[in-house]
């Protein structure tokens, strides 16, 4: 009898699709949600084919200090930007990334981001942008954990993906971040399929390379800015259908939260708040620290997630574990 | 024995999955291609996640004659229009639409035409639109068989979507009309879901109603024209996959088509060339027609077809039955 109670109690331990989430008002909002919308004849079951979940990707899905990964992507394409480029080593913003000072660098405004942006993730093919994304990211390293990036995801929230595709949702990423940069790797690193990556898209020239084929060139002007209300633009023009479950960790996912959160059904809106210096960070007015260059809970956004009822999920407090590996 | 025979031959027959496709080189072309990209170990097979088929929307799935359906979809909301801002009554394009003068109407320019799109498809939210184009696509009829437009879908274009997706392809519309108007009746009239539509768009202004809920308004801006080299644009954009296979009838699938039929394993492009004057319309310069409003088969593009392989359909040889009713 002890056996079979200790072999049953075992078998749900196996069986809770969220290992690294501490019990809490987090997770039991997280599971009700789904065996709400689930439930065969409930009240709030939802067709499956209407089960859509968002989620914002820097700072929800993944690490963002001290700097978006694509940032660092596009500092780090800079030398070589300027080995095919010589002119560009005396002009700025370029002369001061070429310089290596990690202050002057860290002071970058944000025109001067957008210019480097402008210079390494455009005037390229798709298919050597992609190239050149898939070796970068294979092979670069955080600063802090000294692992590649796609290993600080948060292993909670790839918990929560898998238990939500599992109970037939489709998880979209819907990113600030570049679409093109993501699509490369969110397959591998989250299980999203490209064509569930939304995110900043740029216009795309179509022309005809030596041989007559058909070449696509990633070109500076924007088509899709994917934050703030972008992201709802963004959902409406790819999906068509509004979430009934969205995730977000700033006020770029403000209006994505709110569009999901409106509306009849069982509806969830979360936000991730990095109050966790000590296993990853802590950062922001929510923690009643200074803005940063990353996507922050500011104290405006905290209170609507209040007044509205989103569940705030402290990293400290809601997660077992944050990473894969024991930091 | 003779029963057995009978009997397995019937089973053949039932079990055909273009049974409104005559047998030629068009119904061979897809079979052979579904068969090469399905079979497991098979040189050309493509893996499920990545069968990827996009369909042209007027004139390849649907008649497009004497007027695309969303046009005509715009003319008989003027009136409506009108009421509401009593002041268009006498500005044109507005004057002539509501004169009822066929000729007249049949003559608006194409500026005229865009005129009377953005006064008819823009300024509201996505919710009215959509209820409003919904209560029409049940009610209007086309004027030459007196059905509803959504009864005007090629049945041989139906099967064949329905085999593709038979074989785990995933079915686009890659559409120069509206996306948020193909939305609305895609699902129940081709079996594609909203997110596989991919259309001509506008920018969304993300606002708050009454109660503080978000509101969508649906602007004037294009976001994406989803012609020419737009549904290379679309495609890259929405799906972030080449197709494989890509079906289409005028110069406004060309670059859709280019792009799919390059690259490397089993690939089939296909136009649909309106020949048949009895059962639908014969028009265009490959018939040795002349030019009409609405998309056609250029002669350019016939020999771009012949000269690439592409797969040409003639609607009166290659198609047993063109609509699901006999007309």
């Amino acid at each position: 009898m002890f056996a079979l109670l200790a072999a049953s109690a075992q078998a749900i331990a196996q069986t809770d699709p969220l290992p690294s989430w501490n019990d809490g008002a987090a997770k039991k909002a997280i599971v009700a949600f789904v065996q709400a919308t689930t439930t065969q004849g409930g009240a709030k079951f939802i067709a499956p084919e209407e089960r859509i979940a968002t989620f914002d990707q820097d700072g929800t899905l993944w690490v963002e200090h001290p700097i978006y990964t694509q940032v660092m992507y596009c500092l780090e394409k800079v030398p070589a930007l300027v080995a095919k480029k010589p002119e560009l080593a005396n002009v700025e913003p370029f002369k001061t990334v070429m310089s290596g000072n990690h202050d002057a660098i860290a002071k970058l405004t944000l025109p001067d981001l957008e210019k480097i942006a402008g210079a390494t993730l455009t005037g390229m093919s798709v298919e050597q942008f992609n190239a050149e994304v898939k070796q970068w990211i294979a092979t670069a390293k955080h600063p802090r954990w000294k692992r590649p990036y796609t290993e600080l995801t948060y292993q909670p929230m790839l918990e929560l993906m898998r238990y939500l595709r599992a109970n037939d949702f489709k998880t979209y990423i819907v990113t600030g971040g570049g679409q093109d940069f993501v699509r490369v790797y969110a397959q591998q690193v989250y299980g999203v399929p490209p064509e569930q990556v939304i995110g900043t898209a740029g216009t795309i020239k179509y022309s005809y390379g030596h041989h007559g084929q058909p070449v696509l060139t990633k070109e500076p002007k924007l088509l899709l800015n994917d934050n703030d209300a972008g992201k709802v633009e963004g959902i409406h023009f790819a999906i068509g259908r509004k979430p009934y479950a969205a995730f977000g960790n700033s006020t770029g996912d403000r209006q994505m939260l709110e569009y999901t959160a409106a509306g009849d059904g069982a509806r969830i809106a979360m936000l991730v708040l990095h109050d966790d210096a000590t296993r990853e960070y802590a950062y922001g007015p929510a923690n009643g620290l200074p803005d940063t260059k990353v996507g922050t809970l500011t104290q405006a956004l905290d209170d609507e997630a209040k007044k509205n009822g989103w569940v705030v999920i402290s990293m400290k407090n809601d997660w077992r574990r944050i990473f894969s590996f024991d930091p």
